[in-house]
């Protein structure tokens, strides 16, 4: 059915040639044929508009030829059909002009019908599964409820989060009143999603490392492993919580076919710390696709040659710079599709 | 000689009836009697006037009695000694006009005379050491020279020092003719201050969990164990690497007297990490200062009994937030001062 089916058998764990690669942000700034869109149309009419999505989606495969294609969308498309207004301003970031931060916020905030509110999404997962032509899989993602809540709380981006840990540490009961309508939403959403056409799913929980081990327990991961125990059976689902590595142990039993580190996490560590079995996804520095691209090949190929071929998805550790070079990019994927010949 | 010396025996790893504490930041935003002076005078003038420093040094040891008093100051005062021009600007923070990007910028970049740069800060330790009348210790600081390049060459703070790995990556000798002339008047720097009156130092390297573990060696540790050799049977050195669990085994076997830890990390992972012999700072959550005052009470008990009395000094495992109630912080300095009573 999808005739290159690597990074489905590495989510398997299946024995590969080579290990599959994808990076996550591909569809971003760093590539000339997205900023020639995104100079046409603001950042939600490029995710509502299918077609944009679509064709934004595919052209880093295009260029390169990643082993998986990842939706482009946003993680704050499900506070906004939760009713909460979300902007993207330009040079500043997502902006929520109001906020949830007491029991009353809350009131207004809904677990929608995700048709009625996301359609597009399913409608852009469609058309990408067209253009993709059954020849690579179709990533579709969410954020994490703990990330979504520290967007939803704060209004904005933060270096700590202050306001959002004051909910959950202040008002713990609101707090876990938002987290659980969030976690009902994505769950719902991540299902059409699947329904719609999408090969895997990820959960980015992009803030989850600045919580203490206890915490994360309990304003992050206990919300997660609702989302996994509901994808099962249905999609492969991929957890990657950057700075996270203090939780490792409890995510390789979670039911998750693979788990994402960062560069913090060496190969060594991330294997110890999830007792060997698990797939593993990452880990290479975004920033070090600023060094040469002869250089990039050879980390490349120690990165692999630390994890092992098998069990292991080749990605950054976290979403690619826009200042990278493409042909700094291309000897990534290069390194990789090579590997061992 | 000092009267309370809980501070200084803890970082000998000598017994205690209760752990030293004090916290970090904790001359801050959170206090009315700072944001008095704060009102009057800019940033770098409260830096540069003994007088002003020294105050804020004091008040909060006069309200709340913390075992150790820090030195007002910035790790950006480094920086400007060196012949770089470094703005504090309102609302965005530390701002540096002409960042360090090449060999060329490098250029002017200056390892200073310390007495003709930064003798305020010496008068300021003076000035402190006299109000606080030997009562207890007081520690001067610096960052890690990685960090400081961090700003030095970004220019401004960054949720991801992309310029800074970037300069790194693809021009390493200069970054590192960089780091050494940081490192050099780092050096000069604390061993005058220790002249001064400090009784302790510590290197803050708040950046350094940006960096993987083999660019953290290259980049980040190798230049702090430069200074902690250079300071050996001078002063006790503590080093707090923000998000470097994975360097602690190293730097374990430093000569460190102490390592300070972040909330991520646990006492037990801690302790585990760094072979068990070494004094640990930290590590409570600074947003976990918003709990109420009860709970923060029992979690500082928690934290106590999980790291051992002995070879430890509670802090928080960053700098404490301006947000924080004043009654708050009285909760968690004084959970410590009633330890086991």
């Amino acid at each position: 059915m999808i005739k290159n089916d690597l990074f489905l058998r590495a989510l398997k764990g299946e024995t590969v040639n080579r290990p599959p690669v994808w990076m996550m942000r591909q569809a971003g700034r760093y590539l000339p044929e997205f900023m020639a869109i995104r100079e046409k149309y603001d950042f939600f009419t490029r995710c509502q508009t299918p077609e944009l999505a679509s064709e934004i989606t595919v052209q880093p495969i295009r260029r390169y030829g990643m082993d998986a294609a990842i939706l482009f969308s946003d993680i704050l498309v499900i506070p906004q059909a939760m009713n909460i207004e979300v902007e993207m301003k330009p040079n500043f970031g997502p902006f929520l002009p109001q906020p949830i931060r007491s029991a009353k916020d809350l009131e207004k905030v809904i677990v929608p019908d995700i048709n009625a509110t996301l359609g597009y999404v399913m409608e852009a997962i469609k058309m990408t599964k067209e253009k993709l032509n059954d020849e690579i899989p179709l990533i579709g993602f969410a954020g994490s409820p703990w990330t979504i809540l520290c967007y939803c709380v704060q209004g904005q981006g933060s270096k700590s989060f202050d306001l959002a840990k004051g909910l959950c540490f202040s008002q713990p009961i609101v707090a876990h009143d938002l987290l659980q309508k969030i976690t009902d939403t994505t769950i719902a959403y991540l299902l059409e999603k699947v329904k719609a056409g999408v090969n895997a799913v990820q959960i980015f929980d992009s803030w989850g490392g600045m919580l203490s081990p206890v915490d994360y327990q309990e304003f992050s991961w206990h919300y997660i492993q609702q989302i996994i125990d509901a994808l099962k059976g249905v999609a492969p689902v991929i957890v990657f919580g950057k700075g996270c590595w203090f939780a490792l142990g409890e995510m390789a039993k979670s039911g998750a076919s693979a788990l994402g580190v960062d560069w913090t996490c060496s190969a060594q560590n991330a294997r110890y710390l999830t007792g060997g079995k698990i797939t593993l996804q990452g880990n290479f520095d975004p920033a070090r696709l600023l060094s040469p691209p002869s250089e990039i090949k050879s980390m490349v190929k120690q990165m692999i040659d630390a994890f092992g071929k098998d069990r292991y998805i080749v990605n950054l550790g976290h979403g690619i710079l826009p200042n990278i070079p493409v042909e700094n990019a291309k000897a990534f994927i290069d390194a990789v599709k090579t590997y061992g010949e």
